[in-house]
């Protein structure tokens, strides 16, 4: 079934009279069209009976088109009220929508306003948790694009570990990663590339800076591109010239509890359960208070979507599945060290598709 | 008078009983507080008679005293559900809130539903007009930092220039810049940097690609940097080897209709009045129909700010606002050419805060 199929025949089982979608990852999801409109409107509207139709710029109308939308497209031009055609449009298919499903996390309260305004006061009710769930097991297609996503995050961390030398500091080596990812035609960064060094890799949210490289360094890369519509995110965490006991430890352990929540993860395993296993091994070796965050997130459109791979997280891995591994040790002042991959299940375990080596690398 | 101070007064005056400020642009006008939260809550609260509070994640807090907030903050963890804490503090203040100002553009409706809730349903009116106008004018720091980012912008198309040899990419040379401009510590690009060769910068919204350089070629850059919170926005056009007499008369044209608007500019001239002049003499010399975007923008926090330049603008220039000015002529299959500068307006005039020269230049 066609995806905005899928959406009509929800709206139908809940009884809802339409669907508007506007985000830009969810747009695509629905159109696959790709595009950034900044303030101006573009959105999907979707009904349990009806064709769906498409608003947006008149000047991104062939585009939509090209991209492979079928249905019909009011394309409007900058001088004309995008709501006064909806309007229009819901009028001569001579729909009343009592209840409309919106983005209600995306959606501006000003354009949620123009949408009861259109409707004569519909009801707004959330979309978010069925276009998650729709886009949570990813195709064929999907997968082939991650994939190639993560190759290129790879090359990402090859052209970092490349500019390593001693005195270069964090941001050159941003520049540099992010200059032979470009020349790669990727569509961007999927955000801001993250190197540190030294004791700055033991902030979980540290920022490239003027720290320049020394001997017996941590260095941490995280990055990762967006091509075709698709994010990848890798990490790796290299030393520099010399790693001492105490940074050979916690990256063993780091290591360890990557590897086994990777091992841990086949269809039907409860997701909370993977982050379980890694924070023991963590806690077991001592750096509990060091691991402040959770394991991972889902990974596809966006950077982090849903499902949040947290200890509380009672739902099962499903074939299909990408998501983050990524835990971390972060101690003030030493250190420290993540280690992710982006994670595909598969019918019987789980596929890195990101594929840079993992045991410990020193750079001389 | 304090930032906050001025949101109180007009509270005040307008009889409304508190703002929620939340967007990261203007939280960081009013707090000098900068931070991208992502999906994580953070904003202001502003009452007429009493002192703001500042809710951010708990992380966040010490940054945000560091920046200057001399007010309370509500500092929340993860675990927690940051409107319990808002309707906690509003509780204890005693504070019944009838009608709230929001950035009604920016806020999402899950969170004005969340802030309906919290205030037993006050009514929610629009705050950005008011926050527009505050952000218009710039003060002597604001125009500091913008005169910065501008001189970045300036280098930014110098490295572009530099790196154009026969045979190079149109994406090479982004990477390039961006690469350069990296080196020197800023905190982003504005916008994506823009780099189109020949007939591409006919496309006045193009997209760097593989196209290669050719002598012959219209070299159009369009770029900006973020430093300190504020971006600057700069468009020049070169010739790569040789230039005919379409490309000069193009060329001279452009330059013509963007010192006209420059020249014009002073306090208490009609905005739309700048586009119409340098849309006059772009009509005059046979172009009319391939300048199809508004003159220019305003330029601060955000590189698309309040005022538009746009012909039907009846509001006038006042001394320290900041906007660009960046007239276009785009000749489909031939190619186009935009001279875009940053402009203060001064006591008695103008001044452009990028300096790259505006004569026809020839690479060879």
């Amino acid at each position: 079934m066609e995806r905005i199929e899928k959406i009509s025949s929800w709206l139908k089982e809940k009884d809802i009279s339409s669907a508007f979608i506007h985000s830009k990852e969810n747009v695509f999801y629905l159109t696959r069209f790709y595009t950034e409109p900044h303030e101006r409107l573009m959105g999907v509207f979707a009904f349990p009976n009806e064709e769906p139709f498409f608003v947006c710029p008149l000047m991104e109308k062939s585009q939509a088109k090209a991209a492979g939308w079928a249905y019909d497209i009011i394309g409007y031009e900058d001088h004309e009220n995008p709501w006064d055609l909806i309007a229009e449009a819901l009028k001569k298919r001579n729909l009343k929508l009592s209840k409309v499903a919106v983005e209600k996390e995306a959606i501006s309260l000003s354009r949620a306003e123009m949408l009861k305004e259109v409707t004569n006061g519909a009801e707004l009710v959330s979309a978010e948790m069925k276009l998650n769930e729709l886009r949570l097991v990813k195709d064929e297609n999907e997968v082939r694009i991650l994939r190639e996503a993560a190759k290129l995050a790879d090359y990402g961390v090859e052209a970092g570990a490349a500019a390593l030398k001693e005195g270069i500091a964090e941001i050159e080596v941003v520049a540099k990663i992010e200059y032979e990812l470009k020349k790669k035609g990727i569509q961007g960064m999927s955000f801001s590339t993250m190197v540190l060094f030294g004791e700055k890799s033991g902030q979980p949210h540290g920022n490239p800076g003027s720290r320049t490289l020394e001997a017996g360094d941590f260095v941490l890369f995280d990055l990762g591109v967006i091509i075709d519509g698709y994010c990848s995110d890798i990490t790796r965490t290299l030393v520099y010239k010399n790693a001492n006991d105490q940074q050979k430890d916690i990256y063993e352990t780091v290591l360890e509890a990557e590897t086994a929540a990777l091992q841990m993860s086949k269809p039907g395993v409860r997701i909370g359960d993977l982050d379980l296993k890694a924070r023991g091994i963590i806690e077991k070796a001592g750096y509990g208070d060091y691991f402040p965050h959770r394991l991972g997130h889902g990974l596809g459109i966006s950077t982090h979507e849903y499902p949040s791979m947290s200890h509380n997280n009672d739902e099962r891995l499903k074939e299909g599945m990408v998501y983050t591994i990524e835990p971390g040790i972060y101690v003030p002042e030493i250190g420290g060290v993540r280690i992710e991959d982006d994670v595909l299940v598969t019918a019987d375990g789980a596929e890195t598709l990101t594929k840079y080596p993992k045991q410990l690398t020193v750079i001389s």
